[in-house]
């Protein structure tokens, strides 16, 4: 019942009340008349009240069952409330559980073991990755628990460790070949209320982890440019509405820890500014003492290894396909000398000359084509050169195109066609031949999604595959212990069949 | 509104009924005005009452918001609440924590340090399983981490990992000895509402994972079959009211992963069928390469060994006790020839001959005896011939019984019996000598628990336990390294003693 | 109110309308007894309507209030829904999720690796550790996750497991030199309604595990007494009001569980008792055939070794700064024998000589000094004779003071001076040599926190720090493989400077 029927009801009564001074039939009638009127409307208001208290009552006896059979956990809560710090985790509130995982199985023509990877060509060392789909052998696997609280003061704290493994072999217990390691292990303070002006809203970061703002191409399987390691910093020191910048050292080490005399800590200094879409990062690196390492035998490891690194990226993150329709897109050019000249996994290679320089473009876009079809294409090329002998040149250049042509609201087929050119000049490091030649793959998934279809970066996926897959002889000559040219996976076509989930949540 | 209120209302009603004896009009006019009155009450009530429904809708409506988008983890709540050792720790959101665990102290008369464990007989390297209870040194953990969503489209999907790690040793801080790994990682995708027929209630998965309907004899420790590996399939396909079918196919990995020409792949494809009680399960396996598998040096590792095998079982689940009392019990008839003569953990030895023949029977129930009795046997006998070397052959059988007698609601005495006869003949393959002979444990263990006492698949427990074993002096010469014969542990009687806690939720 | 009395109640209303053409008092007579009817009705309906809605509007008020204590889960779910492969995961249920971590960086003057941590002079191979601020090289992290219960019969139970790891790789990726091991799995059962008497309140508990009741000195990163193994007992046996004892008994293992010559295993019963504030702790330990473990040449390991030992600690915890102003303070002193004479790790070391003695005193307070200053003192000193060669000693005393001035709400100095005089003499044990002298460390430690300033055991804290060390010459001359001495870390003072995270929850 509205509120103005009721308005009209007390207005019907007031109206009335002014006859009662002047008694007699007709006035009895009238006043009869009326109040069988209001109370036509009392018993409808009177019954609808009782129909919607009933349902109210029958709903919150439902919750309240519900809620009486998880009594304990509200207490708990109320208590942690009051002193977050002391009080554990145990709750709605604090814990976060995220992960990443893939898991599959890859075959060949005969069902028998392949090679596979995005990393599986000779560019693979340097950083040369190819198409991912119908391409992966490994089960890996990424546990993160996050424990997240907001003080009575309003700063807010996050505790992240991550849980990491990667496995190639099928079967279930792993122990003798347990990769599980710790990968990352942070802190991060925010909203702190004595911060100011561009500090404002910048959160402070110490611990291990990897760079919150690195990015990479899914379809490939490798990171843009990837900072991590241990250290601390400051993230979103605002400018101006468009401008943010953060700053991090993060410390590295090269060779075995275990081994002091063969041990080095590169300390990587990083600025990291946003203007708008435009991104500028730069870094500078110094590993004391990384050619004076050595050996158990007291040798020199590598004596004339590089001291010191910069590191520049120019990235530019569009909100719409290069600017050309909807969609995103991200472009960077990367630059590294010395020690920076790996240029993706940013000093994390202690054996690089001081003299190597490296160049990498990198571009991805994601666009909707119409009909249920969608795009993604993807570059990356990278120049290296005096890397890890004087004369030395690794140059590669990868494009790798995935379309999605939706079938039904769970079931999409996928499309990935990769292309690799390699010219690898390693001047007989690690053994390594120079070789140069191209690299083709061609993959058809059908793919089951829990929905979401024609996204790109939604997941659970189960996905059947079919990739071919050819290179030139010459490429099977770089290693004798790389995948091309080992047994049974030589140049001239090669079919991988397989079954896959990858899941992020 | 007050009662009172109410009460003056009511009382002005039957105040104002005497007078209808004596009609006129001024009484008309009195009958009328009190009319007026009360219904301006009654309008008054009716109105307050609509608000206050109305509100109550409301909040109950926004109550029932907030809880309908977690509508599993309540029901799953209220099921814990009754069987709390059951049911798993799920919750608000879509995460779950689950787990295994079992720790405790094994010791001999002496106080010192003896063997132990289901499998400490020569036959268990075969799969001959004895009775666990008092008989258990390790600490051995399975953590399980899970994320659980259900879509708006109705889709539910369900990621789990677990970690599992077992320890001899009881120091806290095992590194060296760690075998902390990734037992399993995979995806579910149920509810898809594109699948439709016998589909319709199926659920898609892939990854690393035990399979769902294996099944074990707890008080042995030992699964009937055990399938598990990496891969993908259907679950729940259903041809009617009772029948049901799973199909899936899994890849193991027999040898070192790390050493390519070590290791070889066995692709199971598995059609697991459900009719009512009765269960067939039918498996096929091959394992390309697998007699070609080299050491380091170039050797083949088992020329002779299987490339092929097959697999069924016929199993029977009754939900009485052999149908005759209540209670349940479990029995199956398995067979594999090749590569799947390890019948339990199927396609999991790659040094299994192709001629290689193994029959197992396995059979459990549980009942109730009456004045707080209860019982369990078991049975588990396995044949196997020319296995690992023509002509060789591992017979044995073994018969287990566990009672419980309740003693209080927190309290119980456990008792269990086991018998194992064994005629093993390795026809020299791992320096092993023929014996046979028998073994027999005899357990008392005084038991806590923290509710259901008598019900044998209820955790958590706590439990002090004396176990005595003893069996032919013929066992000790099997093997220079297992259990039987080494040093301290020989033929004659053995006390064992200990306390341990087990748990599972 | 039913439906039909509703109708009827209508029906009456319809038939008394026509009466309206044929006014008169019989007629109005009639209508208002129809009126008296239709409102007594009415009244009645609106009553109960009252009712029923003040009823609703309290379960949902109550649900709305137990809702209102958990708000961020209900938000976060909400908009899982919308978006569920993105959002987390938090819940309300059994689960908890406890931790403790630290990371960063620790570089010497040159920003070179550097030594650190608090067992790093000679006397920290038996437990002289300094003060640990500014002085941390390492990413430990301790991960707990638990699963608690209570049953409707009253009794609770808990399962905890803790994951931990030790890394000194600034490395993400750290599966090479891993650590991540199973530190504890156990399980509790408590409250159980058939305990009476002085067990009431006890808890029970099994399984590998710290004892509940170690305490620790942190600024010096040392347990005062650490109990721990793979064991069972009970806690909290109440002897009235202010006393209690716990009983327990541990296993340890010596020496390498995989070679099973070269291990014992050491039994620990222990009982600990509380009278208010005073602790008095009494252990006896046995470890068979420790004397005869044999490496694998059958050589004696330790024919010496200690086969049983004594422990006894007497603690004094009071609810003051030593009763002199507010604050609070632990102090111990603990006495060993032979396999107990590792005072704080009871029963960890094999290597002890039946005639080995050892004491300890352990002390530290904590208390405000007013104008936002905040003390903490702390004494650890250390006498072991004939600990692992007749005739040899292990003498040393700490002295450390931490120091906070609180400077905003979230930001503090913190100020630390450690002295440690050793004087060791191990007459040749393990290649160490005899020496004496002292060390010196002076840190200062701007601190962020995200609150709580002042307080010393409130985490998380960001401190950036510069460390001052020096020590005697003669220290560097203990051992070769220890930090005093190594390559560019010898006496004459040194600087280590860093940044680091620490947190626990």
């Amino acid at each position: 019942m509205k509120k103005s029927t009721i308005a009209l009801a007390l207005a019907t009564l007031f109206v009335a009340v002014p006859v009662r001074a002047e008694p007699g039939l007709s006035t009895i009638e009238a006043r009869l008349a009326a109040l069988e009127h209001r109370l036509q409307v009392a018993e409808q208001r009177a019954s609808a009240a009782e129909i919607r208290a009933e349902a109210a009552e029958k709903q919150a006896q439902q919750l309240a069952t519900v809620q009486q059979q998880t009594p304990p956990a509200p207490t708990d809560v109320a208590q942690r409330s009051a002193k977050p710090e002391l009080k554990p985790s145990a709750d709605a509130g604090g814990f976060e559980f995220h992960g990443y995982a893939r898991s599959g199985l890859l075959m060949n023509s005969s069902a028998a073991k392949t090679q596979g990877g995005p990393t599986l060509t000779p560019a693979g060392e340097t950083g040369g990755h190819v198409g991912r789909l119908g391409n992966e052998p490994d089960t890996y696997v990424e546990l993160n628990l996050e424990h997240k609280q907001t003080l009575t003061n309003g700063v807010t704290t996050r505790f992240k460790a991550m849980l990491a493994d990667g496995q190639r072999t099928y079967n279930d217990w792993t122990a003798d070949s347990s990769d599980l390691n710790l990968r990352q292990a942070f802190v991060e303070i925010g909203q702190l209320p004595t911060f100011d002006g561009a500090f404002k809203d910048s959160t402070v970061w110490a611990g291990k982890r990897f760079d919150r703002d690195n990015f990479d191409i899914h379809w490939i399987d490798s990171d843009v440019v990837f900072l991590a390691g241990t250290g601390a910093g400051f993230y979103d020191i605002r400018w101006g509405d468009r401008a943010r910048s953060n700053l991090s050292v993060y410390g590295r080490t090269f060779g075995d820890i275990e081994n002091n005399e063969n041990s080095a800590q590169n300390y990587i200094l990083s600025l990291n500014n946003f203007v708008g879409p435009v991104q500028l990062m730069m870094s500078g690196m110094r590993a004391r003492d990384n050619d004076d390492r050595e050996d158990i035998d007291g040798n020199k490891i590598k004596s004339d290894a590089a001291n010191t690194g910069v590191h520049a990226l120019l990235g530019l993150h569009n909100d719409s396909f290069y600017g050309l329709t909807d969609g995103s897109a991200k472009t960077a050019l990367l630059y590294g000398h010395g020690l920076g000249a790996e240029v993706k996994s940013v000093g994390s290679d202690g054996a690089l000359l001081p003299q190597a320089d490296s160049w990498r473009l990198a571009s991805y876009g994601i666009t909707a084509l119409g009909d249920g079809w969608h795009i993604a294409p993807a570059l990356l090329a990278q120049h290296s050169q005096d890397r890890y002998v004087k004369g030395d040149s690794y140059d590669w250049a990868t494009v790798n195109l995935r379309l999605i042509q939706e079938m039904t609201q769970n079931f999409e087929m996928q499309y990935e066609g990769s292309y690799q050119y390699m010219d690898l000049r390693p001047e007989g490091y690690r053994n390594r031949n120079a070789v140069s030649g191209s690299f083709t793959k061609l993959t058809v998934a059908p793919t089951l999604k829990a929905g979401d279809v024609g996204d790109f970066l939604k997941r659970p996926e189960i996905r059947l595959f079919a990739s071919w897959m050819n290179w030139d002889h010459r490429l099977d000559n770089y290693a004798s212990d790389d995948a091309f040219g080992s047994k049974g996976f030589e140049a001239g076509g090669e079919w991988n069949f397989g079954v896959q989930m990858e899941t992020w949540f």
